[in-house]
């Protein structure tokens, strides 16, 4: 069974962060530019139905994306569409231009800076993003997508794995939804 | 001021209008392969607010266009928003797996085959269209856009064009309106 775990916490001081993480060997991407744009529905709630729909710009790339709700709670998984856009021609523009056409209202922009980096624990591969989140504050999130493992097994690990890096409990809410909190 | 005409009549016998068009000095252009899947909104009538959202193949390519209501009944001028998708990765259907994830419904596929072609009348170009439509039959349309010429002489070279070409009257349905009414 594939799982996808996925935990964010809060970090106060990034750099001490970054320091645990080079004692381990980890090394940071350079910083990509991320801005989200979400959108509501004409005729559906989405903070209701657990949707979301937003146009991505990462760096040089545009993805329209759509997260269904979650198909079971336990693992968060849910259905997730994404298409690419064409930056060149203006692609993200066009496709505001035809949801705003259709009716989609735009409801705030989430923009970030993040720094991917993997880090192994416990023989697993563990994905990590230090996001710097405008009107937010400093998250990191840490997943692991493990084929091989229980639920509670993989939540062991990157619990563990948490706790080895100091963070502090762990943030459910999305970044929109701490956004939209600030408001 | 720029106007578009375009007039669409039925045609019952394609190959004496491909002989007329030939003793103008007229070619088509070969075949291309057209299928518009149309699409109903979660919560518009787009029949009642005269709009329309399709995903176009053409050949090897695929769009996404969105026509706005007419803004003017006289010069038939709407709003329209194009935007290419990926045909290698599966853009169209892709796409349409998007939009029926926000409750956009399927109402039907108009499929054709279109011949372009272009032809001089009294000084200007003249975009033509002959078109064989599964499930509705054989049409030519005759578009004009025009800069230099009032909306009643862009008219009158369409009207003369057709009258030279020995069309019928004109249909003011769209196909996707002719597919419905044949259902």
């Amino acid at each position: 069974m594939r799982y996808e775990v996925e935990q964010k916490h809060r970090v106060g001081d990034a750099a001490a962060l970054i320091a645990r993480l080079a004692a381990r060997g980890v090394t940071l991407e350079p910083p990509l530019e991320q801005s989200d744009e979400y959108f509501a529905h004409p005729a559906r709630d989405f903070a209701k139905t657990d949707e979301a729909l937003r146009i991505r710009t990462s760096g040089e790339k545009c993805f329209v994306t759509y997260k269904g709700p979650k198909l079971d709670a336990a693992t968060k998984t849910r259905r997730e569409l994404e298409l690419p856009l064409h930056p060149d021609d203006g692609g993200a523009r066009q496709f505001a231009e035809l949801l705003a056409a259709l009716g989609f209202t735009p409801v705030a922009t989430v923009r970030k800076r993040r720094r991917q980096f993997r880090i192994r624990h416990a023989g697993h591969d563990v994905e990590g993003s230090l996001d710097d989140v405008d009107g937010v504050g400093g998250f990191v999130e840490l997943e692991l997508v493990a084929d091989d493992l229980s639920l509670d097994e993989a939540r062991r690990v990157i619990r563990e794995l948490a706790g080895e890096l100091e963070l502090g409990p762990s943030e459910r809410r999305s970044y929109l939804e701490l956004l939209l909190a600030t408001n």
